[in-house]
């Protein structure tokens, strides 16, 4: 069996071809240029092998309701030349196989649970933070994605401020001050002047960014009760992560039981996002099932 | 084919017995005082009846992993004398049927999920928000309960502060001010000397309720993507609902798309918390068929 993997972001697109123990056979990676040029150079990549079914998992928003007349779309996305681009349709036409659809962090959050399951059989439910130039979160309980009416977009919830940040306006061009104004990687520039990876741990803006990620982790869990959440991109590390468990803990001052906080709160179990590739090889093999 | 539904408050027990059709056969007001007290008083009522099945909504915390050693409890709750109640243990010994277990705020999204797909064949996901003396919601997808680690526990999230409200510190004894301790009915006591029955809606604290609580709409819908979210307790009115919608519309600033506002945050569909009931009636008819 042969899967394809397209992890489909602003800048490139990561493409993999793996087998059915999802071990990856070749990959390449594509730069994000025009729609037309871009998707052509990912099918003629795709074209020198037979896949049964290959996953997507794309930047956007996108459009996920299969009922809709524009399902398998990147919709009305601020990239330049993206907007309103059908993705799927192309490649299905093209590599002639069942193709599965979902979001960049839907995919990522599907290859740590696929991970995390291989050593806890009690996982049921796991988010996936994406904290970069954007941030994003997916979810994934009993192997079904939240979101029927759309994909989350829980980069975007508001939170409360920290004393100490009250000056700051954010950056975020639809809503300021949101948790994605607040934290996405180019903060570090409109707050300190620096990028975040010349600001040492110790810095206070390092408090302030856990302190809004803790609120992030604090609203998944009241809301979701997941069994894990697992933090990617850039800005995270496993040192600003412990600043986040400190922050956590005392918001949630115990309010609800949740697992040991360094097996809860996570830096992902893959390394350099290969969760993302992960996903989308076990979300194709589904696909093919379903087909 | 009798139902039984137990709706278990802090103050008191509506208990209820129903037919298939989920119509109201039987019913009566059982004040909650002791465990041993209570329960006896629910257990002889319902003795009178021949019940196939019961659905019981109770107050919390509560214990709903059917692997747990304490499911059916009433956890640590704040209640004095509850703690560590088994409530579904006596029931289930006493009546010899299945008894449906969840919380009070899962029971009422289950009777307004039942309610609205009654006229809504779209309608796949919920969530229901209860603002009285306590703030929780519940939220069905799929007819499924959010929540396998335990229930969601949303009346504790952190909100943004509202510029005018910034000296208040909330009433919640676990984190002050989260969104409980921000428009829980008793914050009108705390912010104005007067109960909010007492406030007219044109007072200024009702547009700092109203921007705490569009929020709440917001991060459920950036997070779940639900189909509808309704709001029940005495804090809720249409007229206070209609700020509200006013206020989520500016926050989400037509970042995703979300059904017409008029149908997307409501009120019940049932009057006077009767969504419990129904709900209780339908989940204790699906625990028959598991049975």
């Amino acid at each position: 069996m042969l899967l394809g993997s397209i992890e489909a972001g602003g800048t490139k697109f990561v493409c993999a071809v793996g087998d059915g123990d999802y071990r990856i056979k070749n990959q390449t990676v594509i730069p994000t240029t025009t729609p037309a040029e871009t998707l052509t150079a990912t099918i003629n990549y795709f074209k020198q092998f037979k896949l049964d079914a290959i996953g997507i998992a794309s930047f956007g928003p996108i459009e996920i309701r299969r009922h809709a007349d524009d399902y398998g779309f990147i919709t009305k996305t601020p990239k330049p030349g993206w907007s309103q681009t059908d993705f799927v349709g192309p490649i299905r036409q093209a590599l002639d196989c069942p193709v599965a659809w979902t979001t960049d962090v839907n995919g990522s959050a599907y290859g740590e649970y696929v991970m995390a399951g291989l050593t806890n059989a009690q996982l049921d439910s796991l988010v996936y933070y994406t904290i970069g130039t954007g941030v994003g979160a997916g979810a994934v309980i009993n192997g079904q994605f939240l979101g029927a009416v759309g994909h989350p977009e829980m980069g975007h919830v508001l939170v409360k401020r920290h004393p100490d940040d009250l000056a700051f306006k954010g950056i975020c061009p639809f809503h300021g001050d949101c948790l994605e104004g607040l934290v996405a990687g180019p903060t570090f520039e409109a707050r300190t002047g620096r990028p975040g990876s010349e600001v040492p741990l110790t810095d206070p803006v390092w408090d302030i960014m856990s302190y809004y990620v803790a609120q992030a982790a604090l609203q998944t869990t009241l809301t979701i009760r997941p069994d894990k959440i697992v933090f990617g991109g850039g800005v995270v590390s496993e040192g600003f992560l412990q600043k986040v468990r400190r922050d956590f803990k005392t918001l949630l001052n115990g309010y609800v039981t949740v697992p040991a906080l360094a097996d809860y709160l996570t830096v992902p179990l893959m390394a350099n996002n290969g969760s993302a590739t992960l996903g989308d090889f076990a979300l194709a093999a589904q696909e093919l099932k379903r087909a």
